[in-house]
């Protein structure tokens, strides 16, 4: 296949111009502080004594002005006791972690944007002992967060103020994979990347993969309806997850942990967990149907020059690509200059303003490549695509990919970041950027526009040197108002967690709102479930 | 292709055997009455006033002792008064139906097997409309029963008494579709048929189809999460459905009518109404995310000599065939013989216990058929297939298509049918046949199995020449008990119904079943909304 590029097409060698560290595995979550870093949550934590350590962050004298961003008031729950600790042993000895430095790393999320106060760490194993916890936080009125890998964008996953730290780390066995129907059932702690490494020695895959799969756990993943790279080809975790074991608020365990393709036995309850962010209930097991894993991937790497060639280049892939197509996936010229600055990432093509990496799945590897070849040729020929490469090797593959998956660190470099996921019709999504760089000016030092083209899902970051509250104010609405004027989502797959809660009603309608609170109340009658997250405040 | 397996395989040209009758499209909805068809639900709707025409089956005299398939209680909703006809007629004149003639095809399910007693039909044509009718109909406790298409088989889709129909049939328009998305926005009364053709014209193809497609709603489909033959391929209605407008029972319009790929901006609530058939609310509008059409479309009909040589062939399918496999479904021996005699349908193979149908799609026929060719090539050679033969053209994928379409009508035929939809683990799927024709014996006329082998989903039908209650209390709960044995669900696709929701429980736990009844509670206070179905009586 490179043979063939080579002669028809002048495609260079995959990776001719890269630099060694893009061979690597992309990381999976880097906790160093971004240089210049500085966040509108961020606290220092105050010593004191149990029942009042936790700060309260909305009066403090740093913030004399409240955003919707800012943290609300802390509710009326109950602070830890010494008796609450001594039962909590009780129930799960040794796995009670109260050690400030491990507590450190649960109470910060990983962009370091968010802090908690919590200190209490649980690390329960089983259901039982998830249902035993939270029935006594119920009764005891303890706020409770649960946490997964803790790589969420939208502090979603780490405490507010004290809550209870709800860890599924240790809860993290295969329950049983069925290798005729490819259907895997697991804990909710099993990570994303042993998942993936244990199926892919049964010839499966996860229907799912994201930057963060060396950290994040399955469980965290459906609770924030998480996308990622595959959505195009496998689709959404609403239709690849066929069962749920959730214990509810109350400590009661719903089991909905069906392996069943099909089941129209009454409402799908599992489908109001998924993507509720921990609020509704904690999710301790999941099944979801796996695909095969595919006899021949693909990847292309290309350079358009203008977005209008890209979306071209979209529509010729998708129908000539077909059924193999696995990822359409984009990043602009800003970006490139991000991973060469900062990770020294080179880019292997022509200079561009567009890039795009394509990805193909498929059972036939001559089929694969033929229809990769001829898409290619077309497009060269169109002049819609200006350069490219392609890999069939697996580490080439990667450090392709490499060029997507870490725009993200490239960011934590450049600057404090101001992060938006928003959903679009794809033929808007980079409008927005082009937009807010002239909206911005030169307030910023950059704005880069990168994600999923193939589910018309922007990621747009702007970074300052540090933080900078007149630029977020010529940001923010903004950005919200611009996407609501188009019918985008405001948020498409990172959730809403605690950042993003009270810019809900730029994409939902104020009686969808008020009926997911009347849901949250059903189930969680006294809010203890990850509060201050998700929800707005005007509902909390 | 076909001179490829000839020449090899031995596979014999499609259609050879089969009758005239057999290239016909196969027919959407048959409503003429089965032979010795006899129901146990079917009544005679008694004539009165219109305050109290409506016939209390369960006091009736020839069901002396209500079993679970039973008309429940009448609740105390109010009946209609002139005065309500009066407001309808006002909301939306000349669509106000009461004339017996037409309300009587609404009355009762095409199966023939359960009747309403309604005296109104209403047909609005928009959103606002449904919204003041259901208002109204809250205010005043007049319960409602929504209908599509009526295609349904629990008794879903028709009054138990004298609710008000709700009729989708006049919401017939597409509202948009976006060809560089694929993004299908219509409303609910939209023929699924029709939505094919219109995409068919703009190269897509709608993401679901099934037997009923000449008749059945789209908001029927997304009311029922409706399976059919395209989910092994496109995935369930949970993952496709991007966007619902729904009418809440007290008349608010809730306005989740998304048209994006991703959205995380809080609960998914449109997934509470997918398969909550109408108890929930009045699905209004839909939008969806359609496929491409593809370029090449492939079907073979194949025969195997036991149900393992069925599975291992579905294995080595999945293998080979891959991204482009589109359909693996299957029919027994009894099937055939039904379909000979019942329809003069002839068997284009050899006479085998089992027969396949295998659908290939994809974007490239050279490709697509070499795939496919050296799947038979190597399911033959290792006798895992006996005889076969393939189409590519379209009259004759229909015809061999409707050897599996048109087994329903056949048993209409057979005599009277006890239908189950079960969805099991696959390779347990024709254990339950056979264990159900052992445990019969020569109690049942037939006893057939025929489904969706790639979704784990049976359907098992039982004839007998009439209605015979001793024959049902051998089925049931035995086909019940069975299916909870192997952690089936007793209904994969066609819902609960009417006919159904007492049985609930020996697929889903009770607490599953107690926060369904919370949902129903929140959403439809007074319960007006298509009530005794989906949710068992003690909920009701």
């Amino acid at each position: 296949m490179a043979g063939l590029l080579h002669r028809r097409l002048r495609l260079r060698t995959a990776l001719r111009w890269m630099s060694p560290l893009s061979t690597a595995s992309p990381p999976a979550v880097v906790r160093t502080l971004p240089p210049g870093f500085s966040s509108s949550l961020l606290q220092t934590p105050r010593p004191g004594s149990c029942g009042v350590r936790c700060r309260e962050l909305h009066a403090g004298e740093e913030r004399p002005t409240p955003s919707p961003t800012a943290a609300p008031e802390r509710r009326p729950f109950s602070r830890v006791t010494p008796e609450d600790l001594a039962f909590f042993s009780k129930i799960i000895p040794g796995r009670t972690i109260t050690d400030p430095d491990i507590l450190e790393a649960c109470n910060v999320d990983w962009l370091k944007s968010v802090r908690g106060f919590s200190e209490v760490l649980l690390r329960p194993q089983t259901t039982e002992e998830v249902s035993q916890i939270l029935g006594y936080c119920n009764s005891r009125n303890l706020a409770v967060s649960p946490q997964g890998g803790n790589t969420g964008l939208v502090g979603g996953s780490v405490p507010v103020y004290d809550e209870i730290i709800l860890s599924t780390v240790l809860m993290n066995n295969v329950i049983n994979f069925d290798s005729v129907s490819g259907i895997l059932s697991c804990q909710a702690g099993c990570v994303l990347e042993s998942l993936s490494l244990y199926l892919e020695d049964r010839d499966y895959i996860m229907p799912l993969d994201l930057g963060a799969k060396g950290s994040c756990h399955i469980g965290g993943n459906v609770a924030t309806n998480a996308g990622g790279l595959r959505l195009l080809r496998y689709g959404s975790l609403r239709g690849t997850v066929l069962g749920l074991e959730v214990v509810l608020a109350d400590g009661r365990v719903l089991d909905c942990l069906a392996t069943l393709r099909k089941d129209n036995t009454g409402y799908d309850l599992k489908q109001l967990f998924i993507g509720s962010e921990g609020t509704l209930g904690v999710i301790t097991a999941v099944t979801i149907l796996c695909p095969r894993k595919p006899k021949a991937v693909n990847v292309a790497f290309l350079g358009c020059e203008s977005f209008e060639q890209l979306l071209q280049t979209f529509q010729r892939c998708r129908g000539m690509l077909g059924e193999i197509l696995s990822a359409f996936e984009f990043l602009d010229r800003e970006c490139m200059r991000l991973l060469n600055t900062h990770l020294k990432l080179a880019n292997p093509i022509t200079d561009c303003p567009f890039y795009i990496i394509i990805e193909t799945s498929g059972s036939n590897p001559t089929h694969d490549e033929e229809k990769l070849h001829q898409f290619l040729e077309e497009a060269m020929t169109s002049s819609q695509v200006i350069d490219g490469t392609v890999a069939t090797e697996e580490a080439k593959i990667k450090a392709l990919w490499s060029l997507r998956e870490r725009v993200t660190e490239a960011l934590t470099h450049d600057g404090f970041t101001y992060k938006y996921d928003i959903s679009l019709p794809v033929e808007r999504i980079y409008q927005l950027v082009t937009d807010m760089r002239e909206h911005l000016g030169n307030r910023a030092k950059s704005v880069v526009g990168y994600g999923h083209v193939g589910d018309g899902n922007l990621h747009l970051n702007i970074t300052s040197p540090t933080k900078d509250p007149n630029l977020l104010a010529s940001i923010e609405p903004f950005v919200y108002e611009w996407t609501a004027r188009f019918q985008g989502s405001i948020s498409a797959e990172h959730g809403l967690g605690l950042k993003k809660r009270n810019y809900i009603y730029y994409s939902k309608a104020s009686l969808a709102v008020a009926l997911m609170g009347n849901i949250k109340t059903m189930l969680d009658p006294k809010g203890i479930l990850n509060p201050y997250k998700t929800l707005p405040d005007d509902l909390q």
